[in-house]
């Protein structure tokens, strides 16, 4: 049989930095960055586009921007910064994707371009996409101002819009050309915010790294404070996690069966989209990391006293436990077609990750209902 | 400072099998190829979508594909195979674009599910960017149907659709699971489109294969005949010379500065959008190769009996050397702005291929607008 065998290797590298007030005029963190990857003969452009909830909070910000940009060697800045909605209702609006492609192309921004995207998780995913198809991938650097974006999805390597209702149905793998995590946008968060984007550590630490997990524990008082210290290496320790995941499974962009870090994500998802975005990501997966846990525990999997340690640091960090729309009546349940829609999602056989010990996941392929109600039964009236 | 390093290598592999008459029952290459990625536990779903000129011309081909693919081990048709207009207007019609993410949607395509896409270069590309962004990536194979996409486009690892009149201006890097030329699909062709096909192998081979140029012209009366055996060995080179230059070049993806195949394609892509894709894109490039090849050796770079050689193997084919757009009045010409979109669509310094041998090239980083002209009266008047 005639064929021709094509194989190659394409290497991406980024930096995620943790740095505090990028661009006040001595911190030149972001400078160097651009400074390495300027080249001779021509200059390379910057276009921003900015969350509208960070600069409504951070007025000086656009004015702090061009002063920094205005000399960096080998870049220049386009004018305009853009502002767009934040929050997932902007990951639901494709006339807000068709508007930042046309600023793409009004901006004659190039693949030797930076585009940089400033804002929560749902911006940094919606101008990813739009970077990421844009003249088949403009460069993007991101710099994510919560706590959510800082410690998961604004450091690995997925964007993403939704589609007719279903959450990232067009995306593409793209690595950043760099991260940047600055602590002071957290300072402005709504409490809510900074609170339900812990969550991640506590799944991550759940099943990837006990010692993690014992260290929240220890500093739960000062984490459900957002004691600075405590936070910032809650949130540098869970982004390290998760970059290793990615780097480290041999799968970075999934194209065979490897699990992204979905734990306590399935129920999440479906509790998200039944709530309509009422309930933060963070919030419906600290009551799918519950839930996941109390099956792990009533299907013999976990011990009982893992599985308390886990209802209590939870607890102690205030995130929720429980939703009403959890409620399983019958195999017909709202939550229950959860299931086959994360299926479907990341294709292939029913995977779902569960716990055999804090610290260690286990995937299992198939969820008893009986079980699953027990759990939710659990979660309403124990805690 | 302090940051966190990811890196890590994404391994890309495919073939590109040869092959005729692939949905006959007896043969088995396509079957073949399918059960080595089936996994036990589930099956993965086949949805085919073919350019209408391709099943217009071949109406046994959907009862044939459905006959076929009944008993592949591990493997579910999608009953409806999805017709859709072939060529350049596919590409500018978002529409239908959405149409076919609708269609990944509604049949429950997901990631482990492979779109089998039938056509000439414009379905491809389209088709491969829906399957590029649908989940963050859905399995692709690719059946080219043409010429000019056995031997260059079907086989690399780009896809695209236009926006805004601009070509390509949406796309993503994504190399398909595998490629089956069949060269029966080439018997039906129009002859402008077989015609023009070949000029790609013209054009790799002027800049990499001194010895390819040599075969062509002692084989150009036979491939001036479309004889079997001559076309499907230029086809079949030229597939791999592309390929060599995607996976040897150390940046498959065109992150940095590495050039695309682009020899005679600047005023190409012009012409294509001056005459409103009333050329196709081969007699375009055939044009373009003329008017680079004279450009290089009025500015001495190429010896004059390369040139005529060059010139002598285009006509011998029987493709264009000229169109009355090239014409350049002023400064202003049209084909003059076409230098300017080039380089905005590559980013970074203007970079024009030109020649210094045939089978060397050589980049420029200018083109002086009067030697351009001579070249165009010169291409209007000598041949």
């Amino acid at each position: 049989m005639a064929f021709i065998q094509q194989s190659f290797s394409v290497a991406f590298e980024y930096k995620v930095f943790f740095t505090e007030h990028l661009f006040s005029t001595d911190n030149r963190v972001f400078a160097q960055f651009l400074e390495t990857r300027a080249e001779k003969g021509f200059r390379k452009k910057l276009l921003f586009i900015v969350d509208d909830g960070v600069s409504s909070r951070h007025d000086y910000l656009q004015e702090q921007i061009t002063a920094y940009c205005a000399d960096i060697e080998g870049f220049e800045l386009v004018e305009d910064v853009i502002v767009v909605p934040g929050g997932e209702a902007s990951k639901n609006d494709l006339q807000l994707f068709h508007w930042l492609v046309n600023a793409v192309d009004q901006h004659a921004i190039d693949r030797h371009s930076y585009i940089v995207a400033i804002g929560g998780g749902s911006v940094l995913d919606l101008v990813g996409y739009v970077a990421g198809v844009s003249h088949r991938g403009v460069k993007i650097i991101r710099i994510p101002t919560t706590v959510l974006s800082q410690n998961d999805s604004g450091v690995g390597v997925k964007n993403g819009i939704n589609y007719h209702g279903k959450k990232n149905f067009l995306g593409t793998f793209a690595p950043p050309a760099a991260v940047f995590n600055d602590a002071h946008f957290l300072t402005t968060l709504d409490e809510r915010d900074w609170r339900s984007g812990m969550v991640e550590a506590v799944k991550v630490a759940l099943i990837k790294d006990a010692a993690f997990f014992d260290w929240m524990e220890a500093n739960a008082a000062q984490l459900t404070e957002a004691e600075p210290t405590a936070l910032n290496y809650l949130i540098h320790r869970c982004a390290e996690l998760h970059m290793q995941h990615i780097g480290g499974g041999g799968d970075p962009f999934e194209s065979g069966s490897s699990r992204p870090l979905d734990f306590g994500h399935w129920s999440a998802h479906k509790l998200e989209q039944l709530t309509d975005f009422e309930l933060r990501h963070g919030e419906a997966v600290s009551i799918g990391i519950a839930l996941d846990s109390v099956y792990s525990w009533l299907t013999g999997l976990l011990d009982p006293e893992s599985l308390e340690r886990i209802i209590q640091l939870l607890k102690a960090l205030r995130l929720p436990l429980y939703h009403p729309l959890l409620e399983i009546e019958d195999d017909e349940a709202p939550i229950v077609a959860g299931l086959q829609e994360f299926r479907e999602h990341l294709g292939g056989r029913l995977t779902i990750s569960l716990l055999e010990a804090i610290g260690k996941g286990k995937e299992v392929h198939s969820i008893d209902v009986n079980n699953l109600r027990k759990a939710v039964n659990m979660l309403r009236d124990k805690w």
